[in-house]
């Protein structure tokens, strides 16, 4: 039994996107699961009312499995991240605060992603011995969907930072995909680790020694959407979330752009076409966590419609079930004691 | 009438590929230019009497356009760059010689990329002003190609150097591709300015002042297959080299994935699907030029057919014809200038 807080106000189609896709994940998840819709109450009252009068009339049964939760505040998507702490009753920071106060297990937004990154990091708090958290997005391939992190959460990455994005994806991996033992690339340019830029030559020598993560080496572009490096399946890609970032956007905006260009080819109609790039499709994965914070906070793409948001609240519950942020923090407390050991073992080395 | 040297051995499938990418060259351009073969003479000879004996029989009299220059030694695919000082007598070494002693024109290679710079370096030199040549690629888009520069020249780029990518690129989109004004994207992970890592953040504002750039702002991920920023159509995209090779990689490896995608979603054959990809193909481009180098030194793919060799000749006889290594010369000339001519009104009004 889990309980996911969607923030019913963010995205660029809310509430209607977002009350919908409520709907639809209830529709499809056990009965033990419920939703808290945080939003403004008259309005999420209102969107359900229409929905419950029109294409939900058949599910008015789903109103026992919701809940509306008050928050009077809204971020928008052109609020700066900052504003978070003035808006203590924006659906944002109600929603998150409903999980620190143990009244819910995950939260989803399509907002304003910054904001929700902040506002995160402010109410659930970051793992110890982690600076910052990081945005794990799947990318589709040609074999199974390849974990890429950081997408959009930091830029201008330490090697320190890169190490710590193994961490979380492998972690990611394990729980959210069923990888037993994650291979991890760090993207560069070149599969010699001499090759790439300052930062990722150095996590480079530093992830080849790190305990726990199966480092296959330097991975290149091309790498990603094979899915694999040679001819070993890949399962997580690091990066600085500035090179993460441009690569994701690249990838969505790959879509429609093909879509013309075959259907032009092809002389076939677009909505043939549309279902071969099911596969591509964001929608189709719905929701990114944000890794490292203590609880679950999960990123949809502004633009969601139903259905991502109803894969998204499936990506909160995958992230609650099999306990990812526990996981994660276990795992970062681990190489905290590697390291104060190894610290203490050169010190006494140097001593003797 | 332009010569150009084509590295003959240089490539996976070199020298079947090389010389067969030349012949075929040859058969469309008009009779006034010339290739110069380089590689070892007996090997060239005896690929040509193959081909002219198989699939160019009725071509025999592109032999009298053809030129075999001798270079006993060749730069292997695994050669380290720094190789280039100790191997005067390799294919590379030769067929810039040609050029820089004023016997050829352009230069043509399917081989080792790095070796590729650093001969170009060492033998043409770079424009003053200019400390180290950028690789600009066209991305294939929606609309017209985006030249992406730097596609894997430089990583750790400096302001200064994101700078200079844009007056490179601009020269470049205006002779390779005839746009008159060619507008410039920085790329980064949001449109305004404070968005981006430090280099990109500085390389903004600079850009901003920077006299005879039509600069766009910052464009994101997804503007580069829409070929577009908002509504205004895109033509060079400034990056580093690092996130420029990871893009351009990623990019040349979603045609097979994709077309594996389709085939099975649409039940379709891959040879049907193929002319869809055409567009993506890098082929199509044929090669990149090194720009910045006082001369013509075109990048073409390791993998390259005999089409993409042909194709790549012809991008160096465009470089010829339009006279781009000059017209850069010029442009960084006159951005020396302009920097100097600030810094002496800087100086003396902060001495009145």
């Amino acid at each position: 039994m889990a309980r996911v807080a969607l923030d019913a106000m963010g995205g660029d189609f809310a509430p209607r996107a977002t009350v919908a896709g409520a709907l639809l994940a209830l529709v499809d998840l056990p009965v033990e699961h419920t939703i808290q819709l945080v939003g403004r109450t008259a309005v999420v009252d209102e969107t359900l009312d229409v929905l419950f009068a029109g294409e939900f009339a058949a599910h008015r049964a789903l109103r026992d499995r919701l809940e509306v939760v008050d928050a009077p505040d809204v971020i928008e998507m052109s609020d700066k991240p900052t504003v978070v702490r003035s808006r203590p009753g924006s659906s944002m920071m109600v929603g998150l605060r409903l999980q620190a106060d143990g009244k819910s297990d995950a939260f989803v937004s399509a907002g304003n992603t910054g904001a929700q990154m902040a506002a995160s990091l402010l109410v659930l708090k970051s793992h110890a011995g982690l600076k910052r958290p990081a945005i794990g997005t799947l990318f589709p391939t040609a074999q199974e969907p390849v974990v890429v992190l950081d997408s959009g959460a930091n830029v201008d990455c330490s090697p320190e930072e890169l190490v710590q994005f193994a961490r979380l994806g492998t972690v990611y991996a394990q729980d959210m995909l069923g990888r037993r033992n994650p291979a991890v690339g760090l993207l560069s340019i070149g599969e010699e680790p001499e090759k790439g830029n300052a930062a990722v030559k150095e996590a480079h020598q530093r992830l080849r020694a790190e305990p726990g993560i199966h480092f296959v080496g330097n991975v290149e572009g091309r790498d990603i959407p094979l899915g694999r490096r040679d001819d070993e399946p890949l399962d997580v890609v690091v990066c600085d979330g500035f090179v993460g970032n441009v690569l994701l956007k690249f990838y969505e905006a790959l879509a429609p752009t093909l879509m013309a260009v075959f259907a032009k080819a092809l002389g076939a109609e677009r909505e043939t076409l549309r279902s071969a790039f099911k596969e591509l499709d964001h929608a189709e994965h719905g929701g990114a966590p944000l890794l490292g914070v203590k609880g679950v906070s999960i990123i949809s793409h502004g633009s969601s419609s139903p259905r991502a948001i109803k894969n998204a609240i499936g990506v909160g519950l995958r992230a609650v079930e099999s306990r990812m942020s526990e996981h994660i923090g276990r795992r970062l407390e681990d190489a905290a004691a590697a390291a104060e050991r190894a610290e203490a073992e050169s010190t006494s080395s140097s001593v003797a």
